[in-house]
């Protein structure tokens, strides 16, 4: 998928230390772009509060194919979308996109639970997230 | 699957920063776990040179589901096995497991497509990886 | 100084990420491994609760020198003694030690600062965790 | 020190995983942020070839000083200096600026020695990365 079947895109700079022992930056760091999309977009769009809100979300399935590489300092976007929204869950699906770049150098997706933070039940999310979340999913 | 369908297991000790806001071990160090449990075996056992080997394993596909959590500073153990060993490419199955405990905090699997250091052009690996590789197939 | 002088030590196997694009460890995990041995012997030996205790300890000031390198799968040990323990802080020393090697591959301290979890002001520690630093006084 | 004396400033996006259970910037991650501003300057400015160039630089010492916390989300700025330039090292001086925030979080320094990339002898920095980095000397 290209660039623009993200609605949210998110950029990242990369860091010296994600390049690893073969010159491009590790496949575990994608993982830890995606996780940082989704939660900016969350707390910013969302209202998400990682400190002391009464409801988290946590990871409870991802997944990443690799197409190309990425060096530091290399700067990258991630596109990100919502494939699944369901009433304590949602599931997204990512890209990292190099500069001036149309194919994806790796592709993605995420899977959120809603959990009460004390008890880590299962919980919906409040309006906020919801209504954030419910605006990146496509048009179908 | 239950610790015994792993033949290598890897002991891993969780470290301070593994942890992230929510006082949990962040989804993305288990893949960090994965990629060191899988490369310290290549290491040891098949004879992998990371600095100057002709040969080396890049990740193409990656994959985990999250069933419990795990907190520094915890001890956890890497099972790995191989499900599929091709020409150039290995697919490898992975859990995490707390200690004392029977059942996965976690499942993966990690897929390396071994290529030529200098061209990343596909290659065989050496012999004495692939004996190693073939070592963690499980007899069916 | 060497090993015995560091009354306690915690092994810290390396992981694949740690090493850099030269093929050494990054100079930054050095200062993970402190952070972890701490807080390891913080927990283990001082009672140290770090999801809920009133007193929590934070890092004001940190140091490190390198003398070799270290490389994954290197599996390393870290010593840790007490410089000076004050009323609300404590300095420790800390080295890196290479597996057969009396010369430290790195020296540093770092200073904790005990405060209130939900003040943040100076705070005495419980007598716990300040018995367990004083057992890392070196004998004068 | 304040932002002006700082002649270079480079911007870094606070990532999910850097906050810890504690729930701010784990003390680590400033190190990490310093790397990455003087390898990027080095990279864009000075020419430096992190995978083949003849010379390398590795760090031999390094400190920070904390005085405030910062948060993911947060975007903050490394400000860089040279304190001293040498004929085969380096001593940056750095701190971290928060945004609208004229005090800085952290203050620290970071010496470099280039080497040899094989024989890991000091050497001297080819002349585009000694001209950048002359340019990061304060007038006195």
């Amino acid at each position: 998928m290209s660039r623009d079947e993200y609605p949210h895109r998110h950029r990242v700079a990369t860091r010296w230390a994600d390049n690893d022992v073969y010159g491009h930056v590790n496949n575990v760091e994608y993982y830890a772009w995606f996780d940082t999309a989704i939660n900016a977009y969350l707390i910013g769009e969302g209202g998400l509060d990682i400190h002391a809100g009464a409801v988290i979300g946590l990871c409870v399935e991802s997944h990443c194919a690799y197409r190309a590489a990425v060096s530091f300092p290399e700067v990258v976007e991630v596109g990100l979308r919502v494939a699944k929204l369901g009433r304590s869950s949602v599931r997204y699906e990512l890209a990292i996109f190099r500069e001036q770049t149309a194919e994806p150098a790796a592709e993605g997706w995420f899977v959120h639970v809603f959990v009460d933070r004390e008890t880590r039940r299962p919980a919906a999310p409040p309006d906020g997230l919801r209504i954030a979340l419910a605006r990146l999913v496509p048009a179908s």
